[in-house]
């Protein structure tokens, strides 16, 4: 994986404009619609049992993201995953807070049996969702990636995909081969749903690469990279998204290959 | 429709704040909400059955907009579009991705039937809501706002109402008058929820005048000149969505009178 | 209540970061998300009734907003206050438009007398809340913050907390000490969720100051100071918003000192 990959999995990106689906927690649908749109892709929230399904089957990827989740929402969720698969469509699985409370954690595994193509969570949530496959550890609040790395193989192995663990530091693995994405900025701890917005990237790129560890590396590469150029001009956290959405918007295939990859085999 | 007439709609708007109930998809509630209160209207989002009749009566306007519609909002929904209809208040109905789904284009086609004062959407929403109504016609993903003008006008016979079709170029009708909003900016469509925010305008303009086809231009208007503002100004579209609230504020008669309007009768 | 209990309350927040536990209205998590980590505090909105009640018992404070309350949502708060008040967790209740609808209202009694730690609305919602418990007043849509003030004890007898009028000059008063907030900026009613947002921040310094009316009014004085240096810099309602965020990071122990506070015994 080379800066020639990341630049192809932008402009395939930008020159197929993805429709992503997202059922994703109602806090963050706004920066996370922001987020594709200046990205290049097209957002499409649809999170009703009686359409998630239909939608699902005609979007170019899905994104799934438990945090607000409630019973309507998870038969949702559960539909569009099955639907997605069946179309052999790509999506992504984003287990917020999963691990300290049972509802979500039930649902989560559940989702993560389903095989997603692309797990983007914290350390904390890598780690317990792979641990309630394994029996039922807990969640470890103060986990690092690195710390996470074994947990997130030990997923692919149960999912047959990717796994992605953010930090300061991103981990993003397929069990064969890791990539560790650095830069970005302390400011996207500092304003919400950045995370959950780079989940939806993620299933913009996938949607567009024949690699899925390409793809999730470029969206973690396209946000870290965007988050520097707009950390270099904020006042602090509410510029500092708004200036992360122009930059999302401005970064070319030039600013993405500059991003600091360290791929290992 | 002239300059004069657009002064008065926006000083009517202002003096009197009109309060718009708004029934709206939760990715754009937060943006609507700005947007009227920079214009000068006052917003209030209630979309449970037990409250939506009782508030629809009493608000000065209602939008409807289907982007994430569920069982219980659907339900909220058809209570305030009666409540609006036996009260005499305007409503706007906002068909988001009627076409694609069964369960949101069955449930427009209600709401059609209910006589919405305005429908509002781009050009395939409402070729597909007027194709509904006249047997089921699919949509079409790259119809233009000209080629959307024959179904405007058949739903206008329908609802007895204002049409108007989002593009490029605005086309508003009454089935009898037409006019069509240029100006704007391609900007508009790179942040989430600038379309579903001109609908709640609408609402806060038929409030305010006489007659709704000036009223839903004026919005249309207003929203364009703001944009054009705003993109002199922005880096991205980050800043733009900030620059165009700012804009929607400091808009005044005279800026609006300056609006691109084309009126044939 | 002094210079110096403003400064360490500050500082006791931004030590601790608490973890603040929203349900509140969907038009605004968003800016209370990012309200809440601008400050120094930790957002997570869970609203289901599967999980409300447990996460409640293990946040460090709640916030209960019934703006757009579902009978779903409205059975989440229920859960999560009793939740709170069984764990001896602060908590604070929004009661959002209470008076004109008949089923809010009738929740907001309800949690009212599950004895909130602070009660924050406007003057109509405070009456409106003061006065369903002693028989059923009705909204004074015309009250000011001072009219408000004989519902205000009346309601911190009721609940045996603080309760906080927002206002030009905001009071704070747990029915023996009353405190005037002033200074902000009229901005802040111009775009959506300043109000609720508030909230949120009374219940992120209620969690980790001994006094809640020490609490309650340094969070009113955090949000006055940081609106007025951004009103300073602000060209609308749309910069407005992004220059507060960025205040509410800014804003040091010396700067909340500084604050426009009014006490009497």
């Amino acid at each position: 994986m080379d800066a020639d990959d990341l630049r192809a999995a932008l402009s395939g990106l930008r020159a197929s404009a993805p429709l992503v689906h997202c059922l994703t927690n109602t806090v963050v649908q706004t920066v996370t619609a922001n987020t594709l749109l200046a990205a290049g892709a097209a957002p499409a929230m649809v999170d009703a049992p009686q359409e998630a399904g239909d939608f699902a089957a005609v979007a170019s990827a899905v994104l799934i993201n438990v945090g607000t989740v409630s019973a309507r929402t998870a038969e949702a969720m559960l539909l569009a995953a099955r639907s997605a698969g069946a179309a052999g469509t790509p999506w992504v699985l984003d287990p917020v807070a999963v691990g300290g409370l049972a509802y979500r954690t039930e649902l989560a595994g559940e989702l993560a049996d389903l095989r997603p193509t692309v797990v983007r969570g914290n350390a904390s949530e890598v780690m317990a969702l792979a641990g309630a496959g394994a029996g039922g550890r807990g969640v470890d609040s103060t986990a690092g990636v690195d710390d996470a790395g074994k947990a997130a193989a030990a997923l692919t192995a149960r999912t047959g995909g990717v796994v992605a663990v953010s930090g300061p530091v991103d981990l993003v693995t397929d069990g064969r081969r890791t990539v560790r994405v650095g830069g970005g900025s302390e400011l996207l701890t500092r304003t919400t749903g950045a995370g959950c917005a780079l989940g939806a990237l993620v299933a913009a790129y996938v949607a567009t690469t024949e690699d899925a560890l390409l793809g999730t590396v470029a969206a973690h590469a396209h946000v870290a990279v965007a988050a520097e150029r707009a950390a270099a001009t904020a006042a602090g956290p509410g510029t500092f998204v708004v200036h992360w959405i122009d930059a999302l918007a401005s970064v070319d295939g030039d600013a993405l290959a500059a991003a600091d990859l360290r791929t290992q085999a």
